[in-house]
């Protein structure tokens, strides 16, 4: 998994080979033959796996202030600091979902488990009163989408003018609709 | 550009041929190869040349209702009515982006035009007195890259679950941000 995702970095994934993986794995190379069909194959396993291991790090995570844990999961998505070449490679991975079933199922879990964090950061917040009364689900929903457009945005244009405006925008819509006013 | 357009509808991206480009062309094959280096060359062409009428048709028509405009553009891409085969070849082209620099730039055009289409309609709204004082680019960008984050998700997952509370949401944040209320 971590020779697949070390190679994904180094080449992203058009240039990828199940021999590129095998050079950054210590063990034998027949090891991966053995296990796996093909590029695609440990390609997946491995998005499953650091899918896996995000959904049980947010699910163990006990959360001290559901504002700020929001803020940070917008600031790390939407933010001039983040990786042009990842954004490149995750809608990479993306498009193969256009032909690719596992793929497709791969990405669909993926936008589930985000959004379900998210949705519970929000529940959260609005049982403890900070948050107002707004629809979790379909806030969460608005947010996987609007980082999903911003990465891809990211990844296919020359242009990164847009990105300041869209996060005000992102703050004022939670202002509006989320956060409660502080006394 | 008709039998482009045609084709690409037919077969998606990753299957179109310029041979295939020539069975929709009504004229001979020969001038498709004298006039265009390859399907990238004919298929960026047609991409610029769409872009092109788009911007003309915007550019022309006499804006009654800007609400009404840009509830009608909402509405057209973030909504189940829009082709999902549509999305994916959109999302497919755009992902040749990651390595073709001419597909680079046009998506950053494409990107800009849309923008600016969608700011001058707001700022239209906010010399009308219907609008708020809000800032045009901003929520301008905000709309495309939700528009470009939901047209994603349609091409790359098998649920649409988000769809319903994405529509809702971009609805309220107008109404928090841009629409005057009405008396």
């Amino acid at each position: 998994m971590a020779a697949t995702t070390r190679s994904l970095r180094e080449h992203g994934y058009a240039d990828l080979t199940i021999e590129k993986i095998g050079d950054e794995f210590e063990k034998s190379q027949s090891l991966i033959y053995h296990h796996y069909d093909g590029k695609d194959d440990l390609v997946i396993a491995t998005l499953e796996f650091v899918l896996d291991r995000y959904s049980e790090q947010v699910t163990a995570q006990s959360v001290e202030d559901p504002k700020h844990s929001l803020e940070t999961v917008v600031t790390q998505f939407v933010d001039d600091d983040w990786e042009s070449r990842l954004a490149a490679t995750l809608f990479e991975l993306r498009a193969q979902a256009i032909h690719d079933e596992a793929y497709r199922e791969h990405f669909t879990r993926s936008d589930d488990v985000f959004e379900q964090y998210l949705a519970d950061l929000i529940a959260d917040g609005i049982e403890r009163g900070v948050f107002k009364e707004c629809d979790p689900n379909a806030t969460a929903a608005t947010l996987v989408t609007l980082i999903n457009g911003a990465t891809v945005r990211r990844a296919s244009t020359r242009d990164d003018a847009w990105l300041e405006g869209v996060r005000s925008e992102i703050d004022a819509y939670l202002e509006a609709r989320v956060y409660r006013d502080e006394e």
